[in-house]
């Protein structure tokens, strides 16, 4: 199944205890994507860079099935910057530096061939511009899945209303979802968010795995699944992995296109897998180098690191 | 199989987003006691209170199979008294009053009757205190499990250490962990701490659950398990939480006699169950009206929490 994938393909400067990396590749749109890509070779991407991005990244893109008809490239400009230093606990981190360059003035134009995708994933971006994406969709998508963060809820609350109204899953992490709904108890968070519009809600905790809500369009029930995170001798460098999470996520999904609560499990699990590997290199190193048989070990692992039986036998 | 625990028996003042409450009965070795009296009716307790505690209370705990000839009672003084407010979060909390009283000088002898028990939970006290129960054993029990918080790891850290090194089984929060090892993964910090004497070490997480780490004594591999936390509507109060999860652990672990990783795996659960009731209401109160069916059906909420499927059937 196709997946549209909309965000930022950036630079980044990256502080960690564990080094320092200045000027490498970075953006949602970038991480989603190379995570994605190991479940599906048919994944447009929407953004927009200057000309001061490395060919041989676009490269290792256009190889791996994404397809860049809808990559903006503006001459003489400069791409998204972002630098930000991790503390030694890597769950906070302070932003050093925000040039949104290119950013400034995006107006995402949907190649005619990306108007009727099967899937779609709204990496976080201004709300304004993913609801731009959606208005040029030519047919429903099995899925549209977003990505967003407390800057919007700060900044742009109505638009960001707006296009959670029109999306089927929110990802969010759990600071925010408290910020958006009042509600201290992320089960109350979640059933608030599920009645501003999408049925399908996940809610990211970093280093304490994910939580999966699903509210059957039916009856209504509220389903709960939790996916760990990893736990891991070393967090070389956090970023970019909920980008993965989602992109693995999403990918899954595209493959294997089944909503069903037992497949979005298996989703959240697979994008658990690929932000489990994202963190333990810098920038999107780690993601261009794995192989299915090595996700798939990370996913028995996964299996082996909460499954228990219920009786002794 | 007969159960040794340790620990304090007191009051506590409770307030909580949700309520206050004074004097009402807490203390660990009680928290502990009550959750392993589901599975274990040969429970011997060892503890100091004035005589000010509620008969009450004491009738409750002789009807649960709870053996009071280790509880000294102490004429004309008064029982170990902390208040406390929970902040909004309910994770972090500020001790309003430390009143140790028969505490100060509490040197607990153990009746004859005690000096073999299967299983022994010492729970969170002076480290001294601790190694003065296990001095007084005649035999090795099958295991020996501690709690402990870092008010020692301030205090008393090379008699802390010595304790440690006679335990199988430590019980400790994520952020003590981190303090006692200096190590920021826990990952790390657990292999850390399991050169230190025991070989399971299980770190507690709060709302996110809980994580077992076994060193196998053989082969000296780790075997790491992780049980979530109960994903609840509402947190009333999670005072006793810690303490309830060890003796729903160590009870279950006590019914069972199986040190095995399947079977400590298990444990985790009964132990994540039952603190999972215990902030449901205040005080003991939600410890005192439960039976095995409801324990049970918790325990394959859990199963469900987690259980995926590998691939599409």
């Amino acid at each position: 199944m196709s997946l549209l994938v909309v965000g930022t393909v950036a630079f980044d400067s990256i502080e960690t205890p564990y080094g320092k990396v200045d000027q490498v590749v970075g953006g949602a749109a970038t991480y989603i994507s190379l995570a994605a890509s190991y479940f599906t070779n048919q994944i447009k991407l929407v953004s927009v860079i200057g000309d001061d991005f490395p060919q041989e990244t676009l490269n290792d893109l256009t190889r791996r099935g994404v397809d860049l008809k809808g990559l903006q490239v503006r001459e003489g400009e400069k791409s998204f910057f972002w630098a930000g230093k991790y503390h030694n606990d890597l769950n906070t981190r302070d932003t050093l530096v925000t040039d949104l360059n290119v950013l400034a003035d995006f107006d995402p134009v949907l190649p005619d061939s990306y108007r009727n995708p099967d899937y779609v994933m709204l990496g976080n971006l201004t709300p304004a511009v993913q609801a731009r994406v959606l208005d040029q969709l030519n047919s429903k998508p099995n899925l549209v899945a977003m990505d967003t963060m407390n800057f919007w809820m700060d900044h742009a609350l109505d638009e960001l209303l707006d296009v959670i109204k029109r999306v089927d899953l929110l990802t969010i992490n759990d600071e925010e979802a408290r910020q958006l709904t009042g509600e201290y108890s992320l089960v109350k968070a979640a059933k608030h968010i599920l009645a501003m519009g999408p049925n399908i809600l996940v809610i990211k905790k970093g280093e304490h795995g994910a939580l999966l809500f699903l509210k059957d369009r039916d009856d209504q029930e509220l389903h709960i699944f939790y996916a760990p995170a990893m736990p891991l001798m070393d967090v070389f460098d956090p970023t970019g992995a909920g980008d993965t999470f989602a992109g693995g996520m999403i990918g899954y999904l595209a493959q294997s296109d089944d909503l069903s609560f037992d497949n979005l499990k298996r989703a959240l699990v697979y994008g658990s897998a690929m932000a489990s590997f994202c963190v333990e290199k810098f920038s999107i190193e780690r993601l261009t180098e794995l192989d299915v048989p090595r996700i798939l070990d990370r996913i028995e692992g996964f299996r082996r690191l909460v499954h228990f039986e219920k009786e002794n036998k």
